[in-house]
């Protein structure tokens, strides 16, 4: 049995979840949002995304992070906060023990939703069914599809070997 | 008495120095060097920074850090790189208790050789003359420039209050 946790870091929320994954079956765990106050300085605020991922893993004891690759096309500045957030979550990551697996975008909407433009709306929907956990928030629901998406590939390596 | 701890992130090499000040005079207290291994994951080098900087922080206990304000005008994929070490940097020294604060690297510059478009032998030359701490290395001199640059800083909004 693995314990995956996806995060879909931000330096406002930064969605998480977690999922059990037997070789066979997925069983969702927990989900959430960690959301950094935009009054407070950068610095208190990757703080406060690193205490609570603390939290989630030390909670749940997962064995394995997936996170998103990021997109490169997009501006500068963003990527600059983008990249604080995911350098946190990825240090916290291995600070705690946790291999880190990373998966390009369309990977993950192609492998959820099975087309590699799916709307984030659509990954909702998708996921929900697919962990049958009620309504989730989209970026916690991000977070769950990263997860689901590392399950898959895992399981998919497993056979190819 | 207030002990500054410069950092000038990076992926690759991060540079530190920590310098004291005591509203009038500077005097260096340590510098150095965190170099991550490029083969490792970018988790396991993120964790490696932060872990050499806790260190750091532990072994000076500086108050007060000082990190350069970034340039967005370079490539996305750099500004991600770049945006992860610094986001490293950010959060450890929140977590630890330090207040940070940010320059612009033209302010830096003007600060510590009077000239905005200084290069980066000339910060070289002019922090060993300013804090007569013999041969330091690019990277660390960077840092120490970033120090002294909150030490003059500082000093200048007490005579404005």
């Amino acid at each position: 049995m693995t314990r995956i946790l996806g995060i879909d870091p931000g330096l406002h929320i930064t969605g998480w979840g977690v999922v059990d994954f037997d070789g066979f079956r997925l069983k969702h765990v927990a989900h959430g949002t960690i959301v950094s106050k935009t009054s407070e300085e950068i610095a208190n605020r990757l703080a406060y995304i690193f205490k609570n991922l603390s939290d989630v893993i030390e909670k749940y004891a997962p064995n394995e992070t997936s996170i998103e690759k990021v997109f490169v096309n997009i501006n500068p500045e963003s990527s600059l906060k983008l990249g604080m957030a995911r350098g946190v979550a990825l240090c916290v990551s291995s600070l705690m023990g946790l291999s880190v697996f990373e998966y390009t975008p369309n990977k993950i909407k192609k492998t959820v939703v099975g087309s590699g433009h799916a709307t984030k709306d659509q990954i909702s929907i998708m996921i929900q069914k697919l962990l049958n956990c009620g309504s989730v928030k989209l970026d916690a629901a991000d977070a769950l599809a990263i997860a689901v998406c590392h399950a898959h590939h895992r399981n998919a390596l497993k056979y190819c070997a």
